[in-house]
């Protein structure tokens, strides 16, 4: 133990945070330590706050700090579309195209029998709650697509069918921007599946 | 703002960390509100400890939670040599070889001219204050090898020999384990320069 023991501890601290190893941590450590103090105190009120203030949504199941939601409580979104997505952070992604004004219902995770998460660890009773109801017509799977999402799409889509709703699936294909040349084959295969007339 | 106020809160705290863009903070965002509430609570105290508790020694200006630091009051150690690091994270890696039994200088920078850091504004005068009692017999130069570190090198050995003191800088030369096919010009010819006879 070289460091004095404050600045081990905030090191040990960074760590503990996901992609940060020692070298970075102690990076970090040092940058605190030539912050103003006001920032550093605004900086640990944030993470208490996060941790204090913030809860889930007992509609959606987003995090949030008023219950239910800001979305939820909107009167202005259309309450017949709900758009499932897998974390808080796809259902930021899908707000910032400004293109969707229904309702959100977060997962909280895919179902991957590798990781030993089924569909009894993840958001779907609570979804199949809100759907009991007659308002609901559409279900938007936006769940991310690779192995994990696809298997959660696929079994949410055979669960809600029986209740008669209409279930989509967000579209597979090119990125905007990209390069042809550099698409994978399952990529490039799936946006030749879903060309459209135009 | 799509996210909770709190939650972005945070991750504006975290992108103003050296290195941390907008998806690293959101990411780390989320981290912590996943984690237990001790530990998001330790790890705000670590944050606001670091800020509260340490201080600069006032001998050899490392950043310590007790004055004079641990390595200035350590009796054991050879007061006769100072070896003179940039930053506190410089100590450190000479304090993991095991092999140096002195005391350290910590001058926080090195001169550049081009980003305005002269003398005055690194701990030059500090270190000067304490070659004035004749204990210290040598000093070693330990900044980085690169241009600011040479210019502070070559600036103190200037300032310190007329006080009689024996002035060194640390070796140049291909790191251990190193290839020599991937070594720049420089350091190679550094490491024929100083070669030594075995």
């Amino acid at each position: 133990m070289y460091y004095p023991e404050p600045i081990a501890k905030l090191i040990d601290a960074f760590t503990h945070l996901p992609g940060i190893g020692v070298k970075t941590a102690g990076r970090l450590a040092f940058h605190v330590l030539r912050m103003k103090e006001e920032d550093v105190l605004d900086f640990a009120k944030a993470l208490v706050n996060v941790k204090r203030n913030l809860h889930f949504c007992t509609v959606c199941c987003n995090i949030t700090d008023v219950d239910p939601c800001r979305i939820c409580r909107d009167k202005g979104r259309d309450e017949s579309v709900i758009c499932v997505v897998q974390e808080s952070k796809d259902l930021v992604a899908m707000e910032r195209t400004k293109d969707f004004n229904g309702q959100y219902h977060v997962l909280h995770g895919a179902i991957s029998p590798m990781e030993g998460v089924g569909p009894e660890e993840i958001r779907i009773a609570e979804l199949l709650n809100r759907l009991s109801d007659e308002k609901v017509k559409e279900l938007i799977l936006a769940t991310n697509p690779n192995i994990e999402g696809e298997a959660t799409a696929m079994y949410l889509s055979r669960l809600v069918k029986p209740f008669g709703i209409k279930v989509t699936r967000i579209a597979h294909g090119l990125p905007v921007g990209g390069d042809l040349e550099y698409a994978d084959e399952v990529t490039l295969s799936k946006a030749l599946e879903g060309r459209r007339e135009i």
